[in-house]
């Protein structure tokens, strides 16, 4: 390698992770920037699954998907395209793009489009679908649709229109070295960098041509969208975390997933190859009326927040979060953040937290720390019921699990032997 | 009195400020809500003023206000009218109002009207002027008048537009409980409260006639105003500790102010009568070019948010603007809050701060405490230049006095005193 030792190689990770320059630059059809979705294809979360792999709440969103789309017009209808393999799968991950929770994306949803200017890489994810019953959670009735219709004709239309009034799109890492003064880790908690996108936004909707009763239900939503910075979070994440394993080298951790199934990361020194073990049960609060017994499986490529540092990394920029997560207060999730200290490499400055005396957020998780301190990365997320169609139930904390990085690192002690053969 | 003792009295002051229920409600020309404003008269910060005594930059706020009324096209005219005594002075705090820094206020200015819906009581204040040249910093420019035009004639009325298609107003306690969480003290940082002021009133502001010029050039003003939500901070802090005062009884500082000259308390036992001494010199940051040597002395009703239990008194929720005052991140901020524990009553589980455990930010400044232990009140404050037309020059920290609770203590001891004789 290029590099003189994998520390120096986690040091060009490290950079490529400081030094991102993450717009905002626009809200396009999926298919529109992701060539793959042509015909029946529908992306989803985490590494690569089947159909009958699947748990219900992502095979709900896959109901509520084909739905949209028109492929077919009831549950049934969808089942029976599924199960009958007509329509293809591809993980986000795969195209640039990362889901929350399901993860399930099609070619006329609008996605947000990240461009990272450092590196000069796109980065996809759908927009937020905002609050009570939700795709991404696994519902799929007729509000569901509905609202991702009206997403797909009035809010991307118009956030794309304002984004274009933009001189040179929004300025992300503004946007988040605010927020992460204000009690946001940017997934669990949005509220802080939600409101300055709204903020930063609405000069330029009411600049660009929208119509008036369009600019009126754009600006309820986002008002009433705590979590509509998330999918932008995610975006953001993922544009500089593929720039950071461009590098091809080191130990460092480029992405976390989990597909309801499998948890599975990929490593800076060796690209694209997952390395999965079995997703652990998310712990923590539920919503009215439901318990431990009803929560799904893991899911989601929202740990890319994690893998960038923040989210559960960051705990203690938030603790406004600690309690719904199940955790104490400042004393737990000070713990937290020192723990999750022990497996990063280093701080990112762009990102100081005040309540960490202004250290910045955690950068790199190495997945040697992992290994040698049997310390896994926590994650903040939302709990899907285990059933199609009911929706988010609660929220909490999940490790990842301790094989994935072990196998990881069996991969890379293999690369760097046999290069040292060479 | 009706109270068993000083005590029991103090359980009903704090419980007015627990209570109190403010809402804002409208935006108005300060004449039609404040009738001494017929005339030729000017409202001011502080405890009352003449004239002859007042700083520089509350003599070029005067000179701002005379110019936007119409009384005087030059500073040279304004300062003739103001010299000859032709025009009246008042204490905001004498009619129902408060105001930041020189808090000269005139008949045509909008103000905020904010109702406490447990008391049924109002209070006032300008609104909020934006970044650069500003009235209460002691500019008196065009560019200021002009601004003052543009509030008077489209930010007033825009939003008391939006507001009469609210409900029943804006309930600030949701907003300002969610900003504690959010790193805002309300005094030197509303960044949070501002944006969801924003958030919360956008769609308002679409539903409501306005031209869409105006909502434009509104939209970018709240956008680019993070302390916008100063001002209203202020008028619910003086809705709240107005109703406090209407106890009649107690040991509880109801107001704290200053007019450049003096800083002056109320108290809860003795109703309006001001205890005042020699103001302090703020110290903290300030912007390239200023030092120490050009400040002038604390000025400004804004310590009513103080008075209230946050600004200051909450430093420790809001580690982002310790540095920016001249503290050094948690653990100073921690000690300001710890030692502004020992003067203070209790706590407001209103206003839970995470950064502090989830305690509630502080709440009834004890005169008896303050007298006791020698600690006064920390008030976070902006810094004015000493010349009048120069403006804000930096931001930092100043400590009331001693001798007004010297004195207010005193004031306390004859009224008890005499009472018991009877």
């Amino acid at each position: 390698m290029i590099y003189k030792n994998l520390d120096q190689a986690n040091e060009a990770v490290i950079a490529k992770i400081t030094d991102a320059q993450p717009f905002l630059i626009d809200v396009v059809p999926a298919k529109t920037v992701i060539k793959e979705l042509e015909g029946r294809v529908l992306l989803h979360a985490g590494p690569p699954i089947r159909w009958e792999d699947m748990t219900e709440p992502m095979q709900g969103s896959c109901y509520g998907a084909s739905i949209f789309e028109g492929w077919a017009s009831t549950k049934e209808e969808a089942e029976k395209l599924l199960s009958e393999g007509s329509i293809t799968f591809i993980p986000c991950h795969d195209v640039d793009a990362v889901g929350p929770m399901g993860g399930i994306t099609s070619g006329n949803m609008p996605v947000l489009v990240v461009e990272n200017r450092e590196h000069g890489n796109r980065a996809y994810c759908t927009l937020n679908e905002g609050i009570g019953k939700v795709l991404r959670f696994g519902a799929y009735g007729d509000e569901v649709v509905n609202r991702l219709h009206w997403i797909k004709d009035v809010l991307g239309p118009s956030l794309s229109k304002a984004l274009g009034k933009m001189h040179e799109g929004m300025n992300l890492g503004v946007i988040v070295s605010k927020a992460i003064t204000m009690g946001d880790e940017f997934h669990q908690r949005n509220i802080a960098a939600s409101a300055l996108f709204m903020k930063d936004i609405m000069p330029y909707l009411l600049e660009a041509e929208i119509p008036h009763k369009d600019l009126r239900q754009v600006s309820k939503f986002l008002a009433d969208t705590d979590q509509f910075f998330l999918n932008i979070a995610m975006a953001y994440c993922k544009s500089v975390m593929d720039a950071a394993k461009s590098i091809g080298e080191g130990t460092i951790v480029t992405a976390m997933t989990r597909n309801g199934n499998e948890f599975a990361i990929k490593v800076s020194g060796l690209g694209d190859r997952w390395f999965t073990a079995p997703v652990n049960m998310p712990k923590g609060l539920f919503f009215t009326g439901y318990t431990q017994e009803d929560a799904n499986l893991d899911m989601g490529d929202s740990a890319i927040t994690e893998t960038f540092g923040v989210g559960g990394m960051a705990m203690i920029a938030a603790p406004g979060v600690t309690r719904f997560v199940g955790a104490d207060g400042m004393g737990a999730a000070m713990e937290i953040s020192d723990e999750m200290e022990e497996i990063s490499v280093g701080h990112n400055q762009n990102l100081a937290i005040p309540t960490w005396d202004f250290k910045g957020a955690l950068v790199g998780i190495d997945v040697r720390k992992v290994v040698e301190t049997g310390i896994t990365p926590l994650i903040n997320t939302g709990i899907a019921h285990r059933e199609a169609g009911v929706g988010q139930i609660g929220a909490g904390t999940v490790r990842a699990p301790y094989d994935c990085f072990a196998k990881a690192l069996e991969g890379l002690v293999e690369k760097y032997a046999s290069e040292e053969d060479n």
